[in-house]
């Protein structure tokens, strides 16, 4: 029987939202970017929006949150946690924003620009 | 632009797993049943699987976990927390363990069992 706070165990289908807050995220030469501050629901469809990395400043001051799709997170039982194939470089770019009262989280065009920019399609073209 | 956190503003489209966990449920006669534990996601979908309600104890002695599909929880600005069609006695029936390492969330049937306990169709049976 599989905990689900056993992240560990990369054959477990579910993971508790207390579990991937905080998680380190890797680039792909294994690097530390960051971590997962959290992640964001849409209500009407129980889905994740975003996954906010923190990521870019010194020590934890000067830290910017990067929404990223969830497609972008893959875990890695031997790091510990998640990979992205997002370089540093290419999230230097990013969109981002200073504190959590500054995203623009209810702006579809700002919304669409977030994964335009990791060319990923927006899980809400793809529902029914 | 709203903030992710300003839970008091229904038209939000999107809401933080931070400000889900600890949010109070209410029973469709407005009694207080419990508050969200946390919400289980399913990896491969990026979907919520379940809301955890934790329920049934006394002074928070002798709680259970009850997960509950997502689209059973409905947020009421007016309560500040989540109301739900779910009756306490229909509750007290309802699929709980006792501890995070009881749960059998890879058990497939388990988790159909949970579904048609509440008469909702899993969202893997609507996935194309």
């Amino acid at each position: 029987m599989a905990s689900p706070d056993d992240t560990t165990n990369p054959s477990a289908h579910l993971i508790a939202a207390r579990q991937i807050q905080g998680t380190s995220v890797f680039s792909p030469a294994l690097e530390k970017l960051g971590s997962v501050e959290d992640v964001m629901i849409d209500r009407a469809s129980g889905r994740i929006a975003y996954a906010v990395l923190r990521f870019g400043g010194f020590l934890g001051i000067g830290d910017h949150y990067y929404p990223l799709p969830w497609e972008k997170l893959s875990y890695s039982p031997e790091m510990g946690g998640y990979i992205t194939d997002i370089g540093r470089d290419v999230l230097q770019g990013a969109p981002s924003y200073p504190d959590e009262a500054a995203a623009s989280w209810d702006d579809k065009a700002w919304s669409r620009d977030v994964y335009a920019y990791y060319g990923v399609r927006p899980f809400w073209d793809l529902m029914p």
